[in-house]
């Protein structure tokens, strides 16, 4: 396909298509003349993984090149790419300490009871540890509940997510494209992850507060 | 305490302290001379809440105001004001599409019956319900699993840990202070969610194609 019909069937505009072509995040179309190249499906298909990175993940532009070089690479393994790719990813915001302070040290713990309580064998240079100390980090810093008996439900949650994840990316049959699922997956379920655990605060609260005042059914978790 | 010390305990500048107190963020300090005011615990714990908003949550000034009226309203029941406080706070980014198009209608549906299998009553003006389609849809539009049942793991775990952040915040003894926790740990816990989500991934993936090429013992979650 064209220049044009790519615009048109991924909705990006054709200056976005060319400044991603020129920043190296679209591998260049096949030229059929002086000003014209060709474009694949797997260009649509790459084109909606960038778009996915930088308006999703706010990864800019560098990262996200460093994170397609990765899916890329076929020297490494699998394993490896995927590693190097998800770990590419910026962090969510955390609250920043100064300075290392009493909250770090609290938190530093309360993640090391974590990983054992899981029986995890992450370690701190693994993609997502600093970005977990530096979350709980800051609950502590407020005196908000943050240790391992808090933490242990996100984290056995996160650990059958992390399961089905996987399930999900090896529907993808090469290793370019279960990379790519992997890299948008990983993305792309964290604004629906957060807005159903909004979406169920509305529901269980309801449940538990409404029950006692309204003639409503009796809230099944009430009194939990 | 005065504004020297409410500054180096929160580690919040003065500057942005006075700033936060002309924009109605902090209660004004009791008044003691002509120009100096003493801050009390709630000021502290506040001003943490603000941070929290402000930094992790990527809350406009205006939005804060808002989120933290709705704490103070005592005019209204626990359940409105954490609905009208929660319900505030904006969406976390996801990938838009021009138009509504044939992926809207796909996550429409999709989460419709995803509440319906939850045995959820939440509709589609509760907080985090737009959000969600919105996500989805950014899956359809580019052709990856989110039908119900990719979801609906998702959902069952947003569930539980909805009943969890729940009991959290009825440790909290005051209705204030309740409030004040469940904006907190919405927005504070979110990073943790997601940070713990990477990190389980990373184990996953190495407990699943690992051990296939290493020497490690087999990988319980192999081939599923």
């Amino acid at each position: 396909m064209r220049l044009a019909e790519l615009s048109e069937r991924s909705g990006v505009s054709t200056t976005t298509i060319k400044y991603y072509l020129r920043e190296g995040l679209l591998p260049p179309g096949e030229r059929v003349t002086a000003t014209q190249a060709d474009y694949s499906e797997e260009h649509l298909r790459r084109l909606g993984l960038v778009r996915a990175l930088i308006q999703v993940g706010r990864v800019p532009v560098a990262t996200a090149r460093q994170v397609l070089e990765a899916v890329e690479d076929d020297s490494l393994d699998l394993d490896s790419r995927l590693g190097t790719a998800v770990g590419a990813l910026p962090g969510v915001p955390t609250l920043p300490g100064a300075v290392p302070d009493a909250a770090t040290g609290q938190a530093e713990s309360a993640v090391a009871g974590l990983v054992e309580r899981l029986g995890w064998s992450t370690r701190p240079d693994y993609p997502g540890h600093t970005m977990l100390v530096a979350a709980v980090s800051a609950l502590a810093r407020l005196g908000y509940p943050c240790g391992v008996d808090e933490l242990l439900p996100y984290g056995e949650l996160a650990d059958r997510l992390a399961v089905h994840d996987l399930d999900l990316m090896e529907r993808f049959d090469t290793p370019v494209t279960r990379l790519e699922a992997a890299v948008a997956l990983t993305v792309l379920y964290e604004p629906v992850l957060l807005s159903l655990r909004r979406l169920a605060h509305a529901e269980q609260s309801q449940r538990r507060y409404h029950a006692r005042s309204d003639c409503g059914p009796p809230a099944t978790a009430d009194g939990a």
